[in-house]
């Protein structure tokens, strides 16, 4: 089974997270995909060259500067980084935006009620280009810049190509990021959780802003046809028995 | 036969041009591998960020910051905006750097006489994985960065990049340009060119520092095993009988 690993920005800005994390990548048996998001590096390059990153609910407004810079920083410096450091660790990883071997393509989401810009939503998988890099035993290493196949790049969510791609090739799936899981409100783990829990959850109170937008993305995937779902801190990969294991109810 | 076509910076940054000449690579009959080049959009982030972009002989050197720098335009930007614009064509082209699937593995040059920085020089190309992706149809897109297996990305010049890849693949190598070929001193196109005649040209003061480094590289191609050598016009890419044709004496 295929094992799609999505890590965050947070793991992303901090060197010494991420070399102990692409150590655990790197060492991962099996088929494996990873996913990574775009840092706090994007948004210093935007201020340096004069451009104000523009929010709305939290999430980026991509007009054409601000996709040129995204896709120079995600797909270049971000991407082609993360692959050198893993071929540095014996782990053959192939760089990829969703427009190479048009493996992730996207459509443009619709410019109301807000208009993001250049900001896709995923809708085709090209599978057996992905099956055919990881039978040849490479790893697929993708930024969240996706293509709509009419020329267009375009800014997507990482946690949706992860989520996406989980779902195209029924492989498990695991969000890395700065936490050890879905936490209860007393702090703790929750172990377990499937859609009647994560609805408990919210109707208490206890998930917020980024952590819903997180686990939508799991459950979508869970319901898609994904084999698993756990959501783990990025020092916990290779740990069995961490993190928070989602399940369908 | 496999092709590789090369096409500089200046193709690059002209949009009009760049669309022509990408019409016609992907118009290209059979296996084909692009290299391209990084044009002045790179110098322009540069002196955005503040970065003065430093040369020595023509060459520039690259530091820690500008390596970053040239990663995400090449990488990113340029070589992700020409994938997708070869998908809305109906290529499947695959963008690549050196360190993508291993596929072109550089040695960082010595620091004297002149210390260039990360700068590389080609020593090993994954012909496997790129057999692998023509045999799949796709064509794979170089940017000109590469790395060194140890970690880090390297800046590589895109025309040594194209005539090792022609070398490696036994292919045709056709380097796309600004000018109609190599030109005589009356300014008509030498329609063939050997080692001898190159010789002879550049006693004559003929050839000048631009285009003795893109000969040298024709002829350290044929010397190698190149099936053959094309200098042409951007706009000529499909036009049987340009350009100067160069072959081994």
């Amino acid at each position: 089974m295929v094992t799609v690993v999505k890590i965050g920005g947070n793991v992303i800005d901090d060197p010494e997270a991420l070399e102990r994390f692409l150590d655990d990548f790197a060492a991962l048996e099996g088929d494996k995909i990873l996913v990574h998001g775009g840092g706090a590096v994007a948004n210093k390059i935007l201020h340096g060259l004069g451009v104000e990153p523009r929010m709305i609910d939290g999430r980026r407004v991509t007009d054409e500067q601000t996709l040129r810079i995204v896709a120079m920083v995600y797909a270049g410096w971000i991407n082609k980084s993360v692959v050198a450091d893993l071929q540095a660790r014996g782990c053959n990883a192939v760089g990829l935006s969703g427009a190479d071997g048009d493996v992730l393509r996207s459509v443009r989401r619709a410019a109301a009620p807000i208009d993001y810009g250049f900001v896709g939503d995923p809708v085709a998988v090209n599978v057996p280009f992905l099956e055919g890099l990881l039978s040849h035993g490479a790893a697929p290493v993708f930024c969240a810049i996706t293509h709509d196949g009419a020329g267009s790049l375009l800014n997507t969510n990482a946690d949706t190509v992860a989520s996406t791609l989980a779902v195209a090739m029924g492989a498990r799936l695991v969000y890395c990021f700065e936490k050890r899981g879905v936490l209860a409100a007393d702090g703790e783990v929750v172990a377990n959780l499937d859609e009647a829990g994560y609805a408990a959850m919210k109707a208490r109170g206890e998930v917020f802003a980024g952590m819903i937008a997180k686990l939508d993305n799991v459950f979508a995937a869970l319901r898609g046809g994904a084999a698993q779902v756990v959501v783990k801190h990025a020092d916990d990969l290779l740990k069995d028995g961490t993190g928070t294991v989602c399940g369908r109810s």
